[in-house]
């Protein structure tokens, strides 16, 4: 599924596909964004220019592949083809070297990797073509160690191999690319954002939660204005504003209340909602709420913490989400529990995972947990947007982001 | 020094005074609130009821004090009396018991300890006329052990011992007495502070430092909402607010900025002043900045820090502080360092102690050590304070306290 969102260019990784010609580059990219079509029009060898492509890899999020097929190691030599690849280096986030499983390693894969290293740039080998020539867990095992990186086999044909090297582009993606815009990316400087926070026994003494803290400051660094006030105060403090707020943010808690306080014509979301994009990949998880839908009493769904924290009296993930999807399905479903960082052996027996929201877990840790789930080919949600689906707020919950707010038609 | 401030009554540390006839009640409080005159109007025994009066004991701040002068042990008998001090302890936050010296422990003492202990009030004892009965070390180890309190020897008469009064009635306020506003008491629900929270490199990435979560926390909690908006954002966010803004908050870095864009009727203040003001007295620290303008050179200042952090380049205790200090008074100072909880033998040599703001220690520590250097008979400021008086702005930042921003006439 390819999306041209408008995902600011910085935000996306940017992944530069290397490898000798005919070693599947082409088809290595069409498995990664599930496409079955050609997705370039440009004819191997007419350019010698990389191509950028803006794309969604599912869980990763915006991403852009740039496409080297224009300056492989045959299509151009010497000189030019060095400096059209450093260009690309300088320009990516992480190389994927993909080599042919019958072909196996040149001085032209060393080379790369040594620039790569110079560059701290790091690179995941990818060995195509596994329905071809089937590669050893010995073979694999000299590759990482010959070429010192991580080494995944896949067949870009059949598609087989393609979650773990998801897995693995998530793992080595830089640091930097944890770091996402929690709500910046959505406003333009100058913008008013209100940001509704109750005050109830929850709240921690004398201070804010950490997402709220943090929204405050993204929307700071983005040089925007953060109005914050109580659910009771929403009202007023909209009707103060000369122009009208971009957006409202409120605790779900206050949902219904900030819903009917929020002129039509304003964006209205959630802090989980927010923070479900921000952790994980927000356009997966709505997926997985629609997968509520299809429950049917009797049912496994399997319930997941990244954590083990104290449970509390009518704790959320035993008790709340529990019973509010029971009713939702309308009769008995078969939880389990986990928590911590494995998955039970069984997942694909589950018809749902619903996932808690990560907050002791960063970005990258809770995209490769929702790629291990897809790869089971099991939906999963998180506990954010599961519980606005529940109580029916999610669409409106999704007014910033259209696009997603139409799977729920 | 007496003043009858706007301070809520529940922000108040209520002080309850018992003690027999004669004790020495009266001219206790009169030595607290260093009044030389009478404080009551009322003839002791004319009337039944204690007497609240609001006053400010430096450095404590606001208080109230009960005045059981009419309930003492034999202006009234039985069930009346009790009933009497029932009423009293109910409302107290700490009762000091004043014992005369020459007369020593009775069953009136242990019953009253014994009623406060089962309340769960913290009771401390005065030793008092020891102008007249000296006390020694041991005499008050027995008192001590026999009441289970903490005692302490003054002459109300000549003042002794009333400085050690002061730090033992700081130490021993019940903890919620720490709790003090940072922002609310100076708000009406529903007014609008707008906060200046400039972003540099000093910013925690992707966090807002404590005390400005702290002060949004304390807006929402009484009613008021906060916007928060980065100094560049200041007169756009001023001019979209339909209804002006009750108070701007800036960080110190940002207050000529913040000063030239928020209109005169809008009270301004800086972070550094209000958390002066929450983390000890506030008067007594803009006295200290006063202090400043008497320095000459080579005058000894003490620089104090209540924890030991690790020191930066361009330090604001060792070098920036010190360099201002030299500039203001056209000279060099004689500067010594402290750091931790211990202050030096030296005190009285000091012009002036400039004390941290104290983010690791709490209200209760930091009055105690202002007691402490007060005592010795030095002026103290913060850096906070200092800071402000020394760039000029100090008058300003005390527009939300016109009776402080007075004290630089």
């Amino acid at each position: 599924m390819i999306k041209m969102h408008n995902t600011p260019r910085g935000n996306r990784l940017h992944i530069a596909i290397f490898g000798r010609r005919n070693a599947g580059k082409s088809s290595l990219i069409n498995s990664l964004t599930n496409q079955d079509i050609a997705v370039v029009s440009n004819i191997a060898g007419t350019t010698t220019d990389p191509v950028y492509k803006s794309m969604e890899i599912l869980p990763i999020g915006p991403v852009v592949i740039i496409d080297t097929a224009g300056i492989d190691d045959v299509g151009l030599l010497g000189e030019l083809r060095v400096e059209k690849s450093k260009e690309v280096l300088k320009k990516a986030d992480l190389v994927l070297l993909v080599i042919d499983a019958a072909e196996g390693i040149t001085i032209y894969e060393q080379d790369l990797i040594k620039e790569c290293q110079q560059r701290d740039l790091p690179v995941v080998t990818v060995i195509n073509k596994i329905d071809q020539n089937s590669v050893t867990d010995n073979d694999l095992a000299d590759y990482k160690n010959t070429l010192g990186t991580p080494v995944v086999a896949v067949s870009a044909l059949t598609g087989q191999g393609v979650a773990d090297l998801k897995i693995s582009i998530i793992q080595n993606a830089p640091k930097s690319w944890d770091d996402q815009t929690i709500i910046g990316d959505l406003l333009q400087p100058g913008d008013t954002v209100v940001l509704v926070v109750p005050i109830d026994l929850a709240a921690p003494k004398g201070r804010l939660i950490l997402p709220q803290v943090q929204t405050i400051r993204d929307i700071l660094d983005h040089d925007a204005i953060a109005v914050v006030a109580k659910e009771r105060e929403l009202k007023q403090t909209i009707d103060n504003l000369v122009c009208k707020p971009k957006m409202v943010v409120t605790d779900s808690q206050a949902f219904l209340k900030a819903d009917a306080d929020t002129p039509p014509d304003v964006l209205l979301t959630s802090f989980s909602i927010l923070f479900a994009r921000y952790k994980g990949d927000l356009e997966t998880l709505v997926d997985g709420a629609k997968a509520i839908e299809s429950l049917k009493p009797g049912d496994k769904v399997l319930i997941a913490e990244a954590c083990t924290h104290h449970r509390v009296e009518d704790d959320i993930g035993t008790v709340k989400i529990p019973r509010w999807m029971r009713q939702f399905v309308g009769g008995e479903l078969q939880f389990d529990w986990v928590s911590g960082t494995k998955f039970p052996h069984n997942l694909a027996e589950y018809k749902l995972v619903v996932h808690c929201g990560g907050c002791m877990i960063n970005r990258r840790e809770m995209l490769a947990r929702i790629m291990q789930v897809r790869q089971a080919g099991v939906p999963i949600v998180n506990y954010g947007v599961a519980i606005a689906h529940l109580h029916g707020i999610l669409r409106r919950a999704l007014s910033p982001f259209p696009h997603l707010a139409a799977m729920l038609d």
